[in-house]
């Protein structure tokens, strides 16, 4: 049985310590999360995924969900039970407003409740996670009697939400979408389509969902400039905000695949339903691209998430299970074998996943925290400059943690032996719920051509130089630091790497866009280890400052961040070399073969 | 619904071209395949995989094994008809001796149809891949009685045969076995004990099962000198060959496993259980060691069938699928959009997955030639240098092969965005089956820990270094080649990487022995980049001799291998700088903290 502990101690060293949000109590919301809130809100949450939800994870995936003849959709066992728990614990408006019937707390507190609700159970943490996103489309794009109709339903958790883009010959190219909506004389559409891969499309934990749905008004231009953003409830709402009659939404299957079973995925059939018009006419996209940052931060949250639970359950393992002697003599002489974690190679794989959890983590709440400032500070300067960190860092984020948090959930995996294929321990639904990471949200692929394509360029490259110089200033600022030098110095050499494959993009990409696609996947994989290394070193920092101010009486947790972050620098982030040779390598290799030859 | 066909072409290139089999012809059976005899037994054996077992792979993955309370398993629908369609075609018993009614043939031979087979259909090529390996096992070790009752049913394929290793408590570390032997006034054995993890311990495709079990006799010394390997066949055999009685021997229960579904994964109970010893008393591990070099060849064989499968689909999907244009412009304009093949991170992915087929196909073809040579040379010092290399690179295969192998499947699966996730296309299916290669037969941390410990101090380094001076004298011959000079020096670069990490072990890891393991994994890889770099020069090399008979007249086929083969040598053997990075990190880092802050 796998087991599960949420890292609050390592969030609030990270809030307190490392970044000290107390620096930001001039934002709303911000004040009424003191330390002291904070840490006991943090362990209601560790509290509720680790007793309620962590016990449903692993029936969760062998039950999975039905859909009946009917085209109702019940959810495993106990879902229902725990979805009530978290709709009466507040869970779903911590961070929202306090207009709508939300705590209005500091949004990074979500973001790290959405990481334990992951870690715990992802399938299950899809289904607030979805409602979230539903929720920051109305509020940004809604306009009043839509916000008023919908938002404190869904941001008490009585009312689901669901995001409609995928029709099944239409995925990343959204250009392509043919559901239709209808104009009607009362200023509502009706639409027609089917929608694929629609998740929690249907599902019996709320008594009502609203779809966000991506369609095409009769007569709108073709391609990505014709595509309108719909609100199509379930069931309609009536005048006085009671539930009315059912519109024209069904779920006409769900998907068998590789992971989150507990969570539904739907063809959801859309047949002349109700629905309204979110924002304006032909701006769907844009809708849809202004919500995206904090939606891919989220799924970068389950990378994460799933390198944490598989990492914790490898550890526990490689403590207990006997086998073999360490290469240096027996270290348990009177057991019949030494516990593996004695061996080199399993230490070198949990050093690896550690080490990158942590600088993954730091770099979420870094980029959350920017999030709250780019939404609350009354500052333009430094909601702009937040807003370039997000753009930046968000397909960085998405694309890198998916990619190493997936990788994570194998090598854990891999601590298990045979042991680690059989579903019992839990070890592959972890693999299996973590490969989605990768695809959906946009697949890394399309996160690299994001970053590579539009995120450096926009506004004449300013985000990217802006971090650039904050990195290269905290480099320059320590390189005399006797102890620090050996961390900075090796994020430098990163740094340049970073540096010249952005220069190299510059004189090489511009004339042969290729070139910046074949190097795509490897910059920004550069990138990650650029940011991630930078996290340690301000994660060392941090640790240095905290042992200085407690006597240094040997915290073996601070002493561990030092260990950690010379694992990772010595043997993470030399990669960045690779990376920018391959990139440099330019795309002729890549795509000279004719498609034929394939 | 996935296809497959089997890539016979490719392998008479590397057998005809590449090495050149008719040089091998004064050993036995080598002069009876012809190239004109092989390429009929390839015909063969890719349609009996095309049509035959490729189309039960989906349903074999979704019906799974059954276990009936009786202890009878069945196996799924369609397998027990093309198991009997296996045995009729001879296809056991291709490279077994003529003496047991085998056709005596090259073991290559075997090892590509065994590719062909796992590409078809993994779950369904374990079934025959474990007779061959009981089947080589008695070769080696049984007595002449034994192979008399054994082996004509097990290479006709009407007996099947399986190796019992593992137990609950013990995998790795064999030293630790409890399953009990004691020993009858009439010399035969009585065993008892329970063991995991068995591979077709009971199926419902022939009429008996030779099972080989290591067991320890009563008394006999404590850890792996005191393990004894046993035959216990399923059912007895009488005198005159007949079937007789049951053994004390059942199926308890089958594991619930993240993949290989129609593979029946059994605990098999050994109660009073008649066995026969096999070979020496107390000397079953080595006996076990002897046949492990083709057991290994065998699943790293595995790794390179799924990352073949799961590429043949890749590229049908990435040129079917239409979606967003090229970059440098619309390439069909007259569609709704391109196939997503025109894009650069696509093929990036397609060629990284083809560079490592490839070549990996040549490495395997290269070892099982050795082994041929191995087994039935006359001359002493050619089958000892040949035994070297096998004993050498048969963990850098297990290990690279599967590693990267699993990662294609990721990779491939990738290309289909959310289609891959669900079950219908069977990409999925790929990745899970895949996975269970990384982890059987040793897991790959004991193959690098093999690789390190073992293979490279055996005989004062006599493998290695002959690995070495072949690959050097190559490179040293061929540097003055206009052409192959881009592809020899890129290799020399990487050989002088696993030169300085060969040294630096023997520099530092004698004392100190956390030094080898924790850089062991990567030098696993590293020693595999540098093994797939001189097979894809020998490729280049043959492709170009093939080119210039053939008047170089543009074969689409043959030029590919040259792109290939610069794509192998500027995107992915650059990795070995990073690799010999972290071997000279050493241990320091990764062994510091203590068992109690992980």
């Amino acid at each position: 049985m796998p087991r599960y502990t949420a890292p609050v101690d390592e969030v609030l060293f990270l809030l307190n310590d490392v970044f000290q949000i107390a620096r930001y109590d001039n934002l709303p919301g911000f004040a009424d999360a003191s330390s002291d809130v904070t840490a006991a809100i943090l362990g209601e949450a560790a509290k509720f995924c680790e007793e309620v939800l962590q016990p449903l994870n692993q029936t969760g995936d062998s039950e999975g969900c039905t859909r009946h003849p009917d085209g109702r959709v019940t959810t495993p066992p106990g879902f229902k039970e725990a979805y009530r728990r978290l709709i009466e614990g507040g869970w779903l408006g911590l961070s929202a407003p306090t207009a709508y019937g939300g705590q209005g707390l500091p949004a990074t507190l979500t973001a790290v409740v959405n990481e334990f609700l992951c870690s715990a159970n992802m399938a299950f943490s899809m289904y607030p996670g979805l409602v979230q996103g539903a929720v920051a489309a109305l509020l940004l794009h809604g306009d009043e009697q839509q916000k008023a109709t919908y938002l404190p339903k869904m941001i008490s958790g009585e009312w689901a939400g669901t995001m409609n883009l995928t029709e099944p010959h239409c995925g990343t190219d959204l250009g392509l979408l043919r559901t239709k909506a209808v104009k009607q004389a009362d200023g509502s559409y009706r639409l027609s389509g089917t929608k694929i891969f629609i998740s929690g499309g249907e599902q019996d934990l709320t008594e009502n969902i609203v779809h966000l749905v991506l369609a095409r008004i009769e007569g709108a231009p073709e391609g990505t400039k014709g595509i309108s953003l719909f609100v199509v409830p379930k069931i309609l709402v009536d005048a006085d905000g009671s539930l009315g009659e059912r519109n024209g939404v069904s779920c006409g299957s769900i998907e068998h695949k590789m992971g989150i079973h507990g969570n539904s995925t739907c063809v959801m059939n859309y047949d002349n339903a109700v629905g309204w018009l979110v924002g304006e006419e032909n701006r769907g996209l844009a809708a849809m691209f202004t919500m995206m940052n904090e939606a891919r931060l989220g799924v970068g949250i389950q990378g994460l998430a799933l390198s944490e639970v598989a990492y914790q359950n490898a550890v526990a393992y490689a403590k207990e299970r006997l086998q073999g002697r360490a290469l240096s003599g027996a270290k348990f002489a009177d057991k019949p074998a030494d516990p593996i974690i004695v061996h080199p190679d399993v230490r070198r794989t949990l050093m690896s996943i550690r080490a990158f959890n942590e600088a993954a983590r730091a770099l979420v709440l870094w980029t959350a925290l920017k999030g709250d400032v780019a939404h609350r500070s009354e500052d333009e300067a430094e909601r702009q400059a937040a807003d370039d960190h997000m753009g930046l860092l968000t397909p960085v984020i998405k694309g890198v943690l998916t990619d190493r948090g997936f990788a994570n959930t194998v090598a854990a995996q891999q601590m298990f032996g045979g042991h680690g294929y059989i579903a019992e321990t839990g070890m592959e639904q972890f693999v299996r719920d973590a490969r989605i990471s990768m695809i959906y949200e946009g697949a890394n692929g399309i996160q690299a051509l994001d970053l590579v394509g539009r995120k450096l360029p926009r506004d004449g490259g300013r985000a990217v130089m802006a971090f650039f110089n904050e990195v290269q200033t905290y480099i320059a600022e320590r390189t005399d630091d006797a102890v620090m030098k050996a961390y900075v110095a090796p994020l430098a050499t990163a740094l340049g790497h970073l540096q010249q494959a952005t220069m190299w993009f510059m004189q090489n990409a511009i004339g042969k866009p290729d070139n910046a696609g074949a190097g795509s996947h490897d910059y920004m994989h550069l990138f990650g280890l650029v940011a991630l290394g930078y996290m340690w070193c301000r994660i060392v920092e941090a640790a240095r400052g905290k042992q200085a101010a407690q006597g240094n009486d040997g915290d073996a947790q601070l002493d561990a961040k030092l260990v950690t972050a010379r694992f990772f620098m010595e043997r993470m982030l030399p990669e960045t070399a690779v990376q920018l040779a391959r990139i440099k390598a330019g795309a002729d290799a890549v795509m000279s073969l004719p498609a034929e030859a394939f």
